[in-house]
């Protein structure tokens, strides 16, 4: 089926016209009917003669392409997973939604986020197992891409939601440095945190759509500038032939499933059959003090962007948003100032570490998604990374048991989101000689 | 006396032989000898031998430079005007007094500062009248450069403590854009607030000392690059031969004293008698706020850096700082983040006004220095532009009926000094040309 294309793939088969635009949207669309009864991965999608004729000229033409529902668009409902926004449009769309139409790319349509970006889950399953969480926030965005709908969505990471739901999913996420993708009209979570990213099939695609969609001005609060990536060959990249990775332990290495242990094992396995080199890494106690400076800023800030739905919707706004909006006005002010002081200092001293290790190899959540709906897992593993604002991206490694998907994370350093992708590029290669079939897109 | 050259004169003299390091430094050492008894603009001084001794080759061969004692220098006592650390020498240098160093120039001395660098007053004279302030809290830095002593002196700016006290001493002060010049080592005031800048004879001066002493790389929190800034024929600047001036209209304008108010008049006369135009500008209440955000960045932040001064020290912790910490951690983390937000809002939005204008002429500070060494005198003309990290330069026009300079201060718009610093030279222009014997150094 077309509709499990790559991006990259899609895009160049269009350009060739070997791919007609509106074959694949109907057979995006065809995809999203079979499946979307189970997935519910879109709060509203487009009919398909609005995609087709959505369809403009440029580098994304024909590209169909889901959208988290915390980023606005003029053409459809933007709930932000709330009932407070159930019906609301916005007048504008979000800046990247901007680049998208520009670039000849479609709205495909808007998937589902827990409330806010926050806890609360929406109703999206995992595509592997329907029992099963796809990961959250960005829930759908995730689901979309992994069940073959759509070769790219944009999602959001606060703290792990968009490394969480990819691996949970067995697709590649990937959140560049902080700051780099532009963020204007997007619901804020919490402005020191929020990152904004990319679910595809492969790192390529990830690759090609942040170069296409990352911010080329720094004309908004904390945007940087990140030159085009390139994938090159690894010698010109690193000055030698084979990279060699930072295994991270972290404190909190007793959640993690045998079979994350062992999906991690496999992985480094075989980076080190591909002749890469690994050794383990432990953090002083600082950089774990991260997290819960992470948890300060997201409380804090979040206070101030729900103040106004407590005092017009207490009755619409969930629990999980009115704990963390108490939770933020009972914090001190130093306490705040202290958090962000961490967060800089941590985005300089990590830079010392990479002198060392060609890119941080670590585990991406606990292990497969969990059973149920009701909780879209644990992002403790991702935290740091997104508190400094690192550039990280999820690769698929294997299955569990349950047929789930298993998948590890790499980290680059701040604004060195060239030399990471093209690790993660390197690891890719590794893991899908070993077992493609069972990376493959699930449809 | 040639302790009283300009910087750039000094430089070009000494770089063509023509001027003798030794001998220079001889009489700015002479020069502070004598004043220094009623000036006490020094707390420390390195006695001659000492600087001739410290003369290295570069563009600074030769310059004594004054620098405020809020900044780390490791052959100094560095006090911060505080009694807790009066014997207290930093194990190394302030990163812009390693610049310094690097670039062959010369540390003076350690020029007295309020306590650290806020209210309460150090022992220094206005070099123009020593029964009324220098202004604070680059009190010693403004009177040093002012009476003669040496050509470049380094300050820093909260809220009004560069453009204020060269204001009130008749020289020039230059602040950059926020970010644009090394703050390592600087004892902080606030984070968010503070700028470190320059005192000098010229226009010219300041753009030399920025120049040399700028930021070239982001290592630094905060930091930006600023490029070389070159000054032009306006018509290469501007694409026209002339400037357009708002005048700038505040809502404490009652606080103005007639002469300061003849003096703004005299300064936009002159400014349209060499063919500039000018008309007045009213800022929305929005930008307003920002005086009231600015205290709630400065008190919060300072609050965190007082901490271990509180614990520790509560003896000798002047009652200023005892306030200003209550008021910071009295504040809501709400009311924090608000003045931040704010502060990015109005960095961003200000440009729009330079769409329209090529500089923003305002007062800048209630008129002559105030009388009596206790108070430093009132910073509310200088805050917005500190608050939004605008680049701003105090330039003197006249004296007053007592004898003490008056004079305005021009601002551009953020990252664009050059534009800024060209407008100056423009300005200063038109008022040397009018009263040139006025405005000379007082020696």
């Amino acid at each position: 089926m077309k509709s499990a294309l790559g991006l990259v793939q899609a895009s160049e088969l269009i350009k060739s016209k070997q791919l007609m635009v509106d074959e694949y949207l109907e057979q995006c669309v065809e995809r999203a009917d079979q499946i979307e009864p189970v997935l519910k991965a879109f709060t509203v999608r487009a009919p398909l003669p609005n995609l087709q004729k959505q369809s403009g000229s440029g580098p994304l033409m024909g590209i169909p392409i889901a959208v988290k529902d915390i980023i606005a668009t003029k053409d459809f409902v933007t709930s932000y997973g709330s009932p407070i926004y159930s019906s609301f449009t916005p007048a504008e769309d979000a800046a990247i939604v901007r680049k998208i139409r520009k670039l000849g790319g479609i709205i495909f349509g808007k998937t589902v986020t827990t409330e806010f970006a926050w806890r609360h889950a929406g109703v999206t399953t995992n595509p592997w197992n329907s029992a099963h969480t796809p990961g959250g926030s960005s829930s759908g965005s995730a689901a979309a891409v992994a069940s073959g709908i759509v070769p790219l969505a944009l999602g959001s990471q606060t703290a792990g939601s968009i490394i969480r739901p990819a691996t949970y999913c067995g697709i590649v996420g990937f959140k560049a440095s902080f700051g780099a993708v532009p963020r204007a009209g997007v619901h804020p979570v919490a402005n020191s945190l929020d990152h904004i990213g990319f679910f595809t099939r492969s790192v390529i695609d990830a690759v090609y759509a942040f170069n296409l969609l990352k911010n080329t001005s720094t004309d908004e609060d904390d945007s940087i500038v990140i030159p085009e990536l390139i994938l090159s060959p690894l010698s010109t990249v690193l000055g030698k032939q084979k990279p060699h990775f930072a295994v991270l332990k972290t404190p909190f290495d007793d959640l993690l499933s045998a079979e994350q242990i062992d999906a991690m094992e496999k992985a480094i396995h075989l980076l080190k059959a591909s002749g890469a080199s690994a050794e383990e890494l432990t953090l002083p106690q600082t950089y774990w003090d991260g997290i819960e400076a992470l948890a300060v800023l997201m409380a804090c800030e979040a206070a101030v962007v729900h103040e106004k739905h407590l005092e017009k919707f207490p009755d619409l706004l969930g629990a999980d948003i009115k704990e963390l909006v108490e939770k933020g006005n009972a914090c001190s002010v130093s306490g705040y100032i202290k958090a962000k002081q961490l967060q800089m200092q941590l985005r300089r001293s990590i830079g010392e570490y990479f002198q060392r290790f060609d890119a941080i190899l670590a585990n991406p959540a606990t292990g497969e998604a969990p059973k149920g709906l009701d909780l879209t897992g644990n992002p403790i593993f991702c935290s740091l990374w997104t508190f400094i604002g690192t550039p990280a991206i999820a690769l698929p490694v294997n299955r569990s048991c349950n047929g789930l998907p298993l998948g590890i994370q790499l980290i680059g350093n701040y604004k060195e989101d060239e030399k990471l992708v093209n690790m993660a590029a390197f690891a890719e290669e590794c893991f899908s000689a070993y077992d493609r079939a069972k990376l493959k897109v699930k449809i």
